[in-house]
C-alpha cells in the first residue's frame, strides 16, 4: 500500500540498509498519516448539524477553554462531567413521553389477563384510547399504570420486554422508531464532548431500567452512566439463582430536586456542563452553574412546530417557564431548534 | 499540506533528503521503544506482591481468557465490570472498621457543643473510651452515633471534614495513615484489571460520602465508581446557591442483598468479577457468579495474625462463615493472606 515510498531509499547504496530504511519510511508515513488525520479531525466541524450562531459557538468556546492546557479555565479530564436530560433534550417527547406509549402498549398487551381493567380506571379509559380521561386521576393514576406495567417481573425480564418494544414500536406521527427520533445535533454534542475527555451521563425522570437497554446503542452512553427514576427491588433466589424482583413501589423520582440528589449519589461530582429542556431540569442546571470555574448550561427550546413540536411556558408535561427566565438572567445558552439546528433527526442528514 | 511528502520522491537528490530521513529514523526509534515497552510491560508480572500459587494463577487465567479475542470466554470491554468490597477487602478493617474510628474522633470533636452527651448513651461510654458499652445498644446505638457525626451538614462540608480527618488520623496499632493500610496485592489486582479494559467499582457497606473523598487517590477509583450506604439528602438554596443537606435518616444500607440492588441501580450490568471478604459480600459474589459466561469470585481470607489480623467464622463485625462454605462448594478463589501475599501494605514493598 505504501510501495511508492520504497523510492525513498534511492539515494542510498548497499542492500543491507534497505530493509530497515524501508521500515523507517513506513513508520514515518504512519506517523504522518496519524498526525494528518488528527489535524483534519480537529479542523473538521464537530457540530455539522448546527447552524453557525451564538448557540453553537457557546458550546465550542466552552469546550475549548476547559480543555486547553494552561488555560485559567482548564479542567482535568476526571472532572469533565456532563449531564443530559433525556425526554425533549436528547429525543422527542411529544405528543407524549415515549415511556407513556410503552405504558399504553403494555396495558393493551396485558389486558387479556386483567378482565377487571375493562371497568377500572385508569385502565378502562386507556383501553378505549381516551388518554385524557385515563390521566384525569393525575399522578396517582399514572403510578397505578406504571406499577401495573413495569413491576412484578425480574430486572432481566423487564429488560427483555423493553428491548422487544423499543425495537418495533413506532412514533404515532412520523412512523419512525423512537430511537430514530433522537436529536442529531445533540448526538453530535455527546460525541464532541466525549472526544474531549468528558464523561456523558443521562439524568432523566424516566425509568432507569426503561432507558438502559437502548441508550448504549442510541447515545453511546453505557448503563452505569444512565441515571433515572427507580422502583424498589427485592433480592431473591429462584431455583438457586439470584434475581432482582421489581416491586410495585416507587423508590426514587429523578426529577427537579431529585436530579441534583441523584447526581450526588451516582456521580459524586458536580457536573461542569448540563443540558435540559424544561423546568424539571432547572435545579440540575442551577447546581451545575453554581460550581466554581467554567460552567456551561444549555436549554433546548422547542420552537419548531413545522419540523417537530413547539411548546414552552404553558406546556402541562414539559413546562419551560422559570427555566427560560433563569437562562436569560444567567446567560445560559438557549437553543432555538428552529434557527440553531440544520437538521433534527439522523434520517434528515444529507 | 502534503507538500513536504514530495521529498520522498525518488527524483529528489541531495541535502533536502537528509532532514526527513533523520525524522524517519527518530520515528522508527519511537515506534521501537513503544513496541519494546509494551512487550516488556506485557511480560512483566502484573501481580508482583502475590506468591505464585493457585490464587494468583486463578486471577491471571481469568483475565487472560476474557480478554483474548476469539476465545469462547471473550468479554467485550464495556461488559468488563469488576466490583470490590472495601473494608477487609481493599483495606484493613481491624480492630474496628475505619469509619468507626472516624465516628469516635467526631464525637470527641463535637462533644464540647453537646454537654448532654456526658450522660447520654451511647455517647457517654464512647467518650470514656468504652466502645463495648457504647455499642451495647446494637444497630440503634450505631445509627445514633452515625447520625450525630455524619449529618446536619452539606455534602461539601462533610467532604471537607472527611478529607481533613483521613489526611491525619492514624491506625491505633501501626500508627500508619489509614490510606497506607490498603492491601498492596489488591492494588495490583485493581491496576491489572484496569490495564485489561475493566471498570473497577467499590461496592461497600461504608458511607458513600465517607469513601469518595480519598478513593480516587488511594485506589484510582473515581467517585462515580464508588457505591456505598447513603443518607437522605435535601436540596436547598442558601444565599441563592444550591446545596445538598445531609439529613439524619438512612436512605440505603449497602450490605448483603443491598449490594446486589445497588449494583443494579448504579451499574446496571452484572459484574463478571467480584471480590469480598465476609458474608456481607456473599450475595454480590452469588449474583456475579450466577451470570452466564466466564465469572470470577474471590474471598480475601484473614488468616495472618502476625502480619495483620486473623478472623473468619466467628467474627462479630466481619463474619466469613457461609461464604467460606459457598466458596468451597462453587470453586471460588479463597486468598490466604498468609500464604498468597508476599507483602500486605505498600510500605513493605522492597
Amino acid at each position: 500500500m505504501l510501495d511508492h515510498l520504497n523510492l525513498f531509499s534511492s539515494s542510498h547504496r548497499g542492500s543491507q540498509l534497505r530493509a530497515p530504511r524501508k521500515d523507517a519510511a513506513k513508520a514515518l508515513t504512519f506517523l504522518l498519516i496519524f498526525i494528518l488525520t488528527a489535524t483534519v479531525a480537529h479542523a473538521a466541524d464537530p457540530l455539522p448539524s448546527w447552524n453557525d450562531g451564538p448557540a453553537k459557538q457557546s458550546i465550542i468556546t466552552f469546550v475549548e477553554k476547559v480543555t486547553k492546557p494552561g488555560s485559567p479555565d482548564f479542567v482535568p479530564v476526571p472532572e469533565r462531567i456532563a449531564t443530559f436530560d433525556n425526554d425533549g433534550t436528547l429525543w422527542c417527547e411529544k405528543p407524549l413521553p415515549v415511556q407513556l406509549f410503552f405504558v399504553i402498549d403494555r396495558v393493551k398487551e396485558l389486558a387479556p389477563q386483567h378482565h377487571e381493567w375493562k371497568t377500572t380506571e385508569p385502565f378502562a379509559s386507556l383501553l378505549k384510547g381516551d388518554m385524557k380521561s385515563a390521566m384525569a386521576g393525575g399522578e396517582l393514576a399514572l403510578m397505578e399504570l406504571i406499577t401495573a406495567t413495569h413491576t412484578g417481573n425480574t430486572t432481566e425480564e423487564f429488560e427483555q420486554i423493553v428491548k422487544n418494544w423499543i425495537a418495533t414500536a413506532k412514533h404515532p406521527k412520523t412512523g419512525k422508531l423512537y430511537t430514530d427520533m433522537v436529536y442529531q445535533p445533540m448526538l453530535e454534542v455527546l460525541t464532541y464532548l466525549r472526544a474531549n475527555g468528558f464523561k456523558t451521563f443521562v439524568v432523566s425522570g424516566g425509568g432507569i431500567e426503561f432507558m438502559r437497554p437502548w441508550m448504549e446503542k442510541a447515545y453511546g452512553i453505557p448503563p452505569e452512566q444512565v441515571i433515572g427514576s427507580t422502583v424498589k427491588l427485592k433480592y431473591e433466589l429462584r431455583d438457586g439463582k439470584p434475581v432482582l424482583v421489581r416491586l410495585p413501589e416507587l423508590n426514587f423520582s429523578d426529577d427537579k430536586d431529585g436530579k441534583v440528589i441523584s447526581i450526588n449519589r451516582h456521580i459524586g461530582r458536580r457536573p461542569i456542563a448540563s443540558f435540559g429542556n424544561s423546568d424539571g431540569d432547572l435545579q440540575m442546571l442551577q447546581y451545575t452553574g453554581a460550581g466554581s470555574g467554567a460552567r456551561f448550561c444549555l436549554y433546548v427550546h422547542h420552537d419548531d412546530a413545522p419540523r417537530e413540536y413547539s411548546y414552552d411556558r404553558t406546556d402541562s408535561l414539559a413546562r419551560l417557564d422559570k427555566g427560560l427566565d433563569e437562562a436569560a438572567a444567567k446567560g445560559w445558552t438557549v437553543v432555538s431548534m428552529k434557527n440553531d439546528w440544520k437538521t433534527e433527526f439522523p434520517s434528515e442528514r444529507k
